[in-house]
């Protein structure tokens, strides 16, 4: 018959004291795949696995004191994309932290330096050139571009990679070389690397290596507009693209600019005409188009730590009309969690996604005859960075792709 | 025996189509066991029983496609708790909304009032009066006070209720009508009603029908006071509080103190001296000390949206020190998943407990001689409110009391 | 001949005593010469007389403690513009406060309305119909669009008038009627009434009895784009304005949507495609380029109390650079105080303007070739509103346009 | 003789054009003291002064090109301190700004690093090796302590000095060691130096030479607490300060702990037990009650960039009511214009003195019987700071204490 008989054990049960609560207490959420047998010993769970053939999680571990999950590392886990990913994995019920790498904090706990982390279980922050990369089955690289090449370089190749840095976003190593001012260290990766935008590169995704997490303003801009272009819906020129964002975007390193009296109660455009997240938002569209794009960028630099939203001016094809835009859009994402297409009329705002891995999305008619409005919001540290990079690793391991992110938006 | 053989069905498998998958994904988090049995250790009986029987879920079973869960209803879902008492159990493995309620919004979806929460699938808003409460077996109760007293004698008897409002948390129905300017209309229910601070009367709360869900402030000041009031550590006589809340206490309905223009930027002291959780406090700290404790209690509204700070100036008993008050802190709250006590020096922020159900508390030595400094931190809509109301409702159904409670911290 | 005789009194002496000081504290920038005879030098004629004979202040007072100063009223000073009137007036050297109302607070002293303006001595606040005219020789009209209309047709008509609201900006009653969903009641003044955006209409202004203070977001939009329409440098076509606000905007009535909680840690679009404010900027920029212009205006929501950024996408007529445009609009605005043309590259921030009457304005070239990007900063309630009404009241004097607009932007 | 001949001409008067324009803009609140002759030259105001004996500026007025003003040098323009200076004295009818310092800035223009200021004429920043001292007639010295000593014991003595360190607050140069974990490397100027908490030593202050501007905690805890204790009206043990500042008193350097990200939407306390203000509170305290004072004081971080509230708890001596100390503070500062008790039950929010340099105190009764309640609110950087040492630069020179100081609070 198709029941199981489940020793919930400490799942819902109230019934564990001590140290074991504090683990337990993540195991609310715990769960397991395909065939599980849980034990309970007197401190921790083990849980063994088999979903592992799919992750290629050694699927060995015979015996009761088996452990079975994917260990996960954080490279570069002192900033917010590193403490993110955390976060988010605190109620993963396969992943498991194993190992988090931050060099100038080596040898603190995560929690001196993410106090807000303090109640889950964690290894300790060590060098990146101490790390024992056997030790995990997968890895998150949250550290800066240039520097991340080489280090990704390095790593053993059994590893599953999420990089979260732009090192291996633009797949033509000039453009790279142009919009970053040095050369390129790992051209070979660059070819490898799959384009994480997960909703529309799903397929690649799932048997990749080497993932390129796309950046917060090209994921907030592709999700509606790559669709639009692929139908030929809307001209692929004259796209202008008004984008806000919170302050997040630009890390926790500390520069007047970014001071709280510096950035409350004020807001101005930054990086005119010359963002780097440019030619990662024309090379998805130009593939998209077919033919050469070249956009109009204008980011805007808002008071609020989290959240991104791109006004996105088009003009649509002739004969198209906003309601053929919404149509399509709503049928292109009417299956996915993630990207919500709002009823015609509604207004997305920051606040609805903000601490979740959602986008949404809304299209209007502009006055201007034959021009619509697209209005994309996420969060740009969770769809924008980190909740993508999981949701792509999710893909990656052979995992359900919405495991650990179906936390609510927070608000207020 | 302590084992389960679970077939977890697809749940983390990532094969889905269409409409099936958004509900599966959900149900990653909320799928509940189609046959449950559930062990207990030492401390707890079980509890397996318990709830079946208590939140009369349809204990059919009979097919593989039973589905087994505890159905909540949510009273005044149209307000800042509502909401976030849906937004928590949206990540909950036992318990379902099925019945909202909101009279002024009636007809509505709650995602057309509170858009951040369209991913869910939810109920539509309905009148109070139109409830049908055959349909739930416990309800948060949202409402104002005043309201609540009456609509909570109206309902079924089966039904568990916790209730947010501050209408039962006054033992005393003078102090009630004293502080509230009005009579009581439930007296019989205020007898029977448990207060619930969870960790400091966890007994009585599981075996409660109806809990008076703690006011923000209070709860805040009792975790840290109570306990050492108990211990006589320190003085009942000048407690000083000076306490800080972001602007969601007062929640959603619009007045001009509270718009954006008003609070922003600014700071101010409110209800000086009458804030009516003033006897709240005093009734908490009173039992604790056994006899009659008056406190200095002066609130403060912050430009911030969640958080919460009490800072407490206590006259510690002759010989004892800082350290003995951290140590008996630490001590009792040391298997308690939700409240943590900080290591010596470390300083709570509100950021580090927000979206969170936590409470971080420190203490710290004073300048005058024999005088400590106590600071706690807390989130006042969730351990302030909906979190603490779901932790409660977790204890009287018999669940694991963290269930739906460990996301964590939303930082920054 | 040119020279006024004045006698300074003590008004920077440091002796003084009990109660003459505080009104000798603010007499430091608000007294006024007994006998002003002001001489002209080309530009402009002799005022002193207009002063006196327009503004109707009793030039006669005989003896030597005569006070002459310019009697001003404030209809609706209970609202944001209007306390923004009596704060930016404190420092004037001519004008002083004489009548307020405020028909919900009238009774009440504006002190206890807007606690922050406490050290003015100021009349109470009344109902507009207890309002004595003959007291005052000119009004700001803060009231709400719709009833000023009746309100300032009933005034007498030799006070000079600017009217913060709607009715009178727009030129075509049809056009009022068709945004504003109502019969315009008093279309010949409508005739009568000059638009007030000051550097560009300043000889009409001089010589108007009643003034249409600009909305906010025009006067951004204007500012930059009326000489560049003018002078055939950019094309009427295609302009988008991607425009910002801080949320003083819609003034201090208590809205659900503008509370601290709706609004902080968050953006959005409102009013896409339909905000009152197009019709304005559009009659503006038509006559600029002298024919129809039809706009892209998107406003968004930005979480601060003051500060408006329009962010204007155009595209040069052919053979413009970006330099001309530079060029130019330096050209034009080089004698103006309050406009300013950053240079080349630097940006405008809101912070830079926050509670002055400036607008710093700069200009980008585009990535896609032949187009611009125009950065235009105000503070809303200044050159947005309040701050362009006194400057506008000035000249109708005949004082210095740039009397009591002075103060520096307050950052941080 | 106590008149001044004045030619008016430009002050209200809208007759200039081109560069005159800019300067005469300042003019509009120029007026003179005691005796003023001002002539107009083709481009410039030339104004002849003679309250110079006070301020030893030349009293040469020989001829008609005389320029006659006090000349101010700013030391350590790049900070907040700084700017919040150069802000003010764009207002002030005397004082001229004729030097400003910034070592790491030097050969900028203060706009590019306080673009918030280019509307003003200022020289350039220099290094202060290379200041010409002879050029200034007073300094704000508004450099890190520690090293302010032996910048300022390097001045020319006849400078009029105005300290905003912590350098010579601390008349117990031990203290200041023991604090500042340094010796003493001016300790005769210690010595020298009076304490300028302006309404309580104005006497003193019109004398001296240089004068230690307070911090910005104790002058908003001295100004009530002062005339408490020396009047014997509340007790000297037990005084309990929460505290709460805004973020721009940390200064504008780049820290993490003070990043956007870091301090929105959340608050802590800092400093617990052992700020650096504190012994500067005792001294004034002890000082006033005529014994050793040891106050408990925590101060809190607030997001918001200015604005500072002391909520300090007393207790009363015996036979005294709040009321007594309402009147007594009331009746200590009737004459005041910067000092504010309001009237009873009235709250005072940091809002009502934004950007000003007011300090609004209230005082209320606690429910602890014999305890008391006083607010009390400034701008840290203005009354907490620049403005408090603009008010006592005028007092030292001899111009009248509001000059320059009377421009209202910013709201909202």
């Amino acid at each position: 018959m198709a029941l199981a008989t489940l020793a919930l054990s400490s799942k819902y049960a109230s019934s564990f004291a001590g140290d074991v609560r504090r683990l337990e207490g993540q195991s609310c959420m715990l769960e397991a795949p395909r065939v599980v047998t849980i034990r309970q010993g007197a401190r921790n769970i083990n849980r063994s696995v088999q979903i592992m053939n799919v992750a290629s999680v050694p699927s060995t571990e015979s015996g009761s004191n088996t452990k079975s999950y994917v260990r996960v590392g954080v490279l570069g886990a002192s900033g917010y994309t590193g403490s993110e990913i955390v976060r988010l994995l605190a109620l993963h019920p396969i992943f498991q932290v194993t190992l988090m790498t931050a060099d100038r904090k080596a040898g603190q706990s995560l929690s001196s330096v993410f106090p807000h982390l303090l109640a889950q279980e964690l290894p300790d922050l060590i060098a990146i050139n101490d790390a024992d990369f056997s030790k995990v089955d997968g890895v998150f690289c949250c550290l800066p571009h240039g520097t991340t090449q080489e280090i990704i370089a390095a790593l053993p190749t059994n590893l599953k990679v999420v990089d979260l840095s732009a090192d291996f976003r633009l797949r033509d190593v000039n453009e790279y070389e142009e919009w970053y001012h040095g050369p390129h260290r790992a051209p070979h990766l660059q070819k490898e690397a799959v384009y994480g935008l997960t909703e529309l590169r799903r397929d690649k995704i799932q048997s990749a290596r080497l993932v390129a997490n796309p950046g917060c303003y090209p994921t907030s801009v592709q999700l509606p507009l790559v669709p639009l272009l692929e139908n030929q819906l809307i001209e692929k020129d004259g796209i202008i693209i008004d984008a806000k964002s919170g302050v997040s975007g630009a890390g926790r390193s500390a520069k007047e600019a970014n001071l709280y009296t510096e950035i409350a109660e004020g807001l101005h455009s930054y990086g005119v005409t010359n963002h780097r997240h440019v030619p990662e938002i024309e090379q998805g569209l130009t593939e998209a188009a077919g033919s050469k794009v070249t956009v109009s960028f204008t980011p805007h630099l808002i008071p609020m730590s989290r959240g991104m939203q791109s006004t996105i001016y088009v003009q649509m094809k002739s004969g198209i009309t906003v309601d053929d835009l919404h149509w399509h859009l709503s049928d292109r994402y009417k299956n996915e969690e993630f990207v919500r297409i709002l009823p015609k009329g509604a207004v997305p705002h920051t606040h609805h996604v903000r601490g979740s891995n959602y986008c949404f999305v809304s299209v209007f008619k502009d006055r201007i005859p034959g021009r619509a409005i697209i209005l994309s919001v996420i969060d740009n540290l969770v769809k924008g960075a980190s909740g993508q990079a999981l949701q792509n690793f999710n893909l990656m391991v052979g995992v359900k792709e919405d495991c650990g992110l179906l936390q609510q938006p927070l608000f207020p």
